[in-house]
């Protein structure tokens, strides 16, 4: 059954991960692991230490190109009636300004510990959701 | 750590779901969570009947407009040295044809019991991994 936006935003804003798609320049979808936190009809995530890798910068310069995100939380369980997913799209813009991103990041440290000792050094995305969606089996 | 594209494949494949990211029409990623079955550099999901709403087949309009996929699986834990990801990125096309779609429907039903007793009614996605990356803590 179709999960209402204010049942999709609870179950996404719950959720300890979700999956980021962004689109590149050349119209392939790029898809990653993110940690988030969410204020109201705002997703907050920052570029960190976790991945070392060039390519994962992939996700900055799609959002640079092209501002359109999507962001998803699941639940898998073998029992299929237990499973729901839910979905935000909408814009995403890069606050590279530190000044700017102290209180994204604040948000992102009260709801990850391990941010408080490792603080993000990446720029944050922020993703304006235009869109929430879901469905659960029950 | 980066995953050799092996390893990659082998962390995927053995995965129970995996997040499918496709592109619409308009340049808007999409994104949603799919059960699937690995062969060799080959994914094979199907819409079967979890998800009800019609926005689900989004998935079909794009992969049939624009065939480039991602898909993805991750492990997150509260432990940060256990976190990793691995994504396939590829070319899909839909199997419409009910011949052609046998061969992959058992191997979803081989690997998904769920499947013996409801077998998904919906075409099947095949993608053609082209790369296979991924990224480990530890």
């Amino acid at each position: 059954m179709r999960l209402t936006p204010g049942e999709a935003r609870r179950r996404l804003g719950a959720s300890r991960v979700a999956r980021l798609a962004t689109v590149s320049a050349s119209g392939a979808p790029h898809l990653v692991p993110v940690t988030f936190a969410l204020d109201g009809d705002v997703i907050y995530t920052a570029v960190d230490a976790k991945p070392k890798t060039t390519s994962d910068l992939a996700r900055i310069r799609n959002l640079r190109a092209s501002p359109r995100a999507a962001v998803l939380a699941d639940r898998y369980d073998e029992d299929w009636t237990a499973l729901w997913w839910a979905r935000a799209d909408g814009e995403a813009r890069i606050i590279d300004d530190p000044a700017a991103a102290a209180s994204p990041l604040a948000l992102l440290a009260a709801r990850y510990a391990q941010y408080l000792t490792a603080p993000p050094p990446g720029p944050v995305i922020e993703i304006r959701v235009t869109r929430w969606s879901g469905w659960s089996a029950s």
